[in-house]
C-alpha cells in the first residue's frame, strides 16, 4: 500500500476542472504523482498536476491512451467515454469508480431504474424513448400533470430538468429519451457524501441542507450540519449507505435526497465523485471530501468524516447585467468577516449566473454561520470590470 | 485591492521549498498567479506554481532581476540576497517581509541587540568577531561556563548552536562570528505565530508548546494550545506582539520563546516566514498560517487565528541507519488513526534525521490528541527500500 507515496506510482485524472484542482491539493499532500486528461488547454488543473494532456473525454482512443500511461484511473466529470473504461479494467487497469457505476449513473432512465430494482426510495417514474411518446402516453392518459420532466442524458447542475405543469410547459422540452416522475412537495432538499474504499470500508458524512431563495428557487446556501431533526438526519444517512452498497461504488457517491412532508427520504439522484454539496468540508470536516476521495480510491483507511465546526458553502455566481473580465466587488469585506474563506475559480470572464467560485463560512455555531453567509451574500459581487 | 484574483498580479517567492509549495496551495484557491525562484530543477514548488525559475538566491542580480519581473516579492527562506531586495525596494517594488526586517534577523548578533534596544526580554549576550575574541573573554574571566554559544549567520533547525560546558566544548566550534548567551534554565520552550499587515492590522495564533523526548533533548511534539496557565500563554502572546511591533515586519513573524523556572518569558529567537511550530494549523486554525501570510503581504484583512480543535505536529524524520529510496513504513496504518493527516514532502532518498515530512493529529481534546500521536510515533518508520 504505501508504494504510493514517493513512488512512480501515477494516478491518472479524468477532468481537469475544479473538482479535479481540489483533488490535486490533496495529491500534493501525499506527493503522489498525477497525469490529466482535459480537452481545454486552459484547463484549472493545468498547473497542479505533474502532466497534462489536452483531449476529448469522449473520444474512444484519447481516454484508452491516456489510461494506458497511469497506473490508476479516476475522473471528475461524468461524460467521459465509458467504452474505453471498459476496455482499460477488461486488460487489469483499476478505474475507480468503476465503468459499470458510472454507467449506471450517466443515463437518469437506467439510474431510477436501478433504485426500483434495489428498492430505493425514489419518485415513481416511467422512462420514453423521445418526445413523442412522452407525448402519446399524456394523451392516453397515462402521464398526468403536473410531473418532473429530466433529460436521461447530459443534464447538469439543474440544466435538463423541467417542471411541467401543462400542456404548454412541453413545447420547450428537447425530443430526446426522457423520463417523467411524479412531483413530490418536500419540505428540505438534503445530500449526503458516502466514501467507500475497494475494500468494502464505507462512511457518511453528516448530512446537508440545501436552503432555497424563497422566491428564485434556486439554492443560495448549503448547510452542515443540516437542521433537521435526528431521526430524519439518521434515515437519511441510512438511505445513503444502502445506495452506496448497492451501488458497491468506490470513491466518493453524493446522495441527493428530498426529506418530504411526512418525513420520508426519497432519492434524487446521485453523483460518483467530489460535489458541490461537499465543498465546506475543506474548512468544516476533519477529512475534506478531496482527500476522503483519493484515500478512498487508493485502498487507504477512510478518514473521519464528523465535523470540527458548523460549514456554510454559498456560490459565487457572476451577477446579472456583467459579461466580460471579473471582478470581485468586496472580496476584501467578506475576508473580515469572522471564519470566512473564498475559493476563486480563477475563470477570466464572467457572465451571468457562471459559477466563479465560492465562498465558505465555518463558525461552531451555524445560526450564526449563517447569519455570516447572509452578509457575505449580500456583500459580494462578481461583475465585469467595464460595469464597475 | 480585489485586483489580485483573477488578474494580471504576480506574485514572487524566493525559495522553492516546502514552505513555499504549502503557500502555493493558498495562491491557487485565491487564483493569485505566482512566480518562484529557486536553485534546485527539483524543488517541490516547481509543479506548483504558474512560472519557475531556476538561480541561486544569494546572488545580486539573479535575486534583482527575478524581482523585477513581479509585482510584490516574498520569500520562505531567510538565506537571501538582501542587497537586491533593498534595491528593488528602492525602485519602488514592494517587499513583504521587508529587506530591513530581514536583515535585522538574518545575523543572529544583530537580532539580539535589537531585543535588548527595544527592551525586549532575552537571556543576557556577547557578541564576539571570531573564535580568538571568544577564547580571550573566557581567559579574561568576561565569560563563564557554562553558556549557550550560537553562529551569527547561517544556522536553523538547531545547527549552529550548542551548550558550551567547559574548554572541551569549544575545540569543535567553527571561527565565526558568534554570540555567547546566558544559559537560563526553562520549563518550557513555547512559539507564537503573529501575522501583521502593510496597514498595521496584528493578530496572534495560540501559544504552541514544544515537547521534548526526555532523553534525546529533540523536539518530539508541537502541542496547540500549550499545556500551561491561562497567564503565562497571555503573557507569552503579548511579548510576541511586543516584538512584532518592534520589528513592523510585514507577514509572519514566528517568535520563539522560553518559559523560565520563574514563569518568566524570554525571547529566544525569530523566523519571519511560515514556520513548523505553525504547520498544525492546517488542520486545526481557522486560517492556516500560509493563508494568513498571503493575507498578510497583500494588505487583506487578516484572518481568525482561533483553534477549531486541537493539534499536534509530529516531524517525519529519516531513521537511523537507513540511506536510499524512501519508504513510509506502515503510514497506512496511522491513516486508520483518528483525525490523522501526514504531508509527505517528496523527497526520493531518506537518510538519517533528514525531514521528510510532518503529521498532524487533531482532536477536539488535546490529551487524547497526544495519546494519538504517541501512537503515531511508535507506528509510522521513514525506512529505505532496501533495508525493509
Amino acid at each position: 500500500m504505501a508504494n504510493y507515496f514517493s513512488s512512480n506510482f501515477t494516478l491518472g485524472i479524468l477532468g481537469g476542472g475544479q473538482l479535479g484542482k481540489m483533488m490535486l491539493y490533496e495529491t500534493r499532500k501525499y506527493d503522489i504523482k498525477t497525469a490529466v486528461l482535459d480537452p481545454s488547454a486552459e484547463a484549472p488543473c493545468r498547473i497542479a498536476c505533474d502532466s497534462f494532456e489536452q483531449g476529448d473525454l469522449m473520444d474512444f482512443d484519447t481516454v484508452y491512451g491516456f489510461g494506458k500511461k497511469v497506473d490508476l484511473l479516476t475522473f471528475e466529470i461524468e461524460n467521459v467515454n465509458v467504452e474505453a473504461l471498459k476496455k482499460l479494467e477488461s486488460e487489469g487497469k483499476k478505474v475507480y469508480p468503476s465503468s459499470e457505476t458510472l454507467q449506471k449513473i450517466q443515463n437518469k432512465g437506467i439510474q431510477k431504474q436501478f433504485y426500483k430494482d434495489h428498492r430505493i426510495p425514489t419518485a415513481a417514474f416511467r422512462v420514453f424513448q423521445n418526445k413523442n411518446l412522452l407525448n402519446e402516453a399524456i394523451v392516453r392518459k397515462e402521464l398526468h400533470f403536473p410531473f418532473v420532466w429530466k433529460s436521461c442524458t447530459g443534464g447538469y447542475d439543474g440544466k435538463g430538468v423541467s417542471i411541467v405543469r401543462d400542456a404548454e410547459d412541453i413545447i420547450p422540452l428537447p425530443d430526446v429519451e426522457c423520463l417523467a416522475e411524479k412531483l413530490i412537495p418536500f419540505k428540505n432538499e438534503l445530500a449526503v457524501i458516502v466514501a467507500r474504499s475497494p475494500s468494502g470500508e464505507v462512511k457518511t458524512y453528516p448530512v446537508v441542507e440545501m436552503e432555497f431563495h424563497p422566491e428564485a428557487n434556486q439554492v443560495e446556501y448549503v448547510i452542515c450540519p443540516a437542521r433537521i431533526d435526528e431521526a430524519v438526519a439518521k434515515k437519511a444517512r441510512e438511505v445513503a449507505k444502502n445506495v452506496s452498497e448497492a451501488f458497491k461504488h468506490v470513491g466518493l457517491l453524493a446522495v441527493e435526497m428530498f426529506q418530504t412532508n411526512e418525513d420520508e427520504i426519497i432519492v434524487n439522484e446521485v453523483a460518483p465523485r467530489p460535489h458541490n454539496s461537499g465543498h465546506h468540508t475543506i474548512e468544516s470536516s476533519y477529512t475534506n471530501q478531496f482527500e476522503q476521495h483519493i484515500r478512498a480510491i487508493l485502498d487507504l483507511p477512510l478518514g473521519k468524516t464528523e465535523s470540527k465546526v458548523g460549514g456554510i458553502m454559498v456560490n459565487l455566481v457572476g451577477a446579472e447585467g456583467h459579461t466580460g473580465e471579473v471582478v470581485y466587488k468586496n472580496i476584501e469585506k467578506i475576508m473580515a468577516m469572522e471564519g470566512v474563506t473564498p475559493h476563486i475559480y480563477g475563470k477570466k470572464e464572467t457572465r451571468p449566473f457562471r459559477k466563479m467560485g465560492h465562498v465558505t463560512i465555518v463558525n461552531e455555531d451555524i445560526s450564526k454561520a449563517r447569519k455570516i453567509a447572509a452578509e457575505v451574500k449580500k456583500t459580494i459581487h462578481v461583475i465585469s470590470k467595464n460595469d464597475q
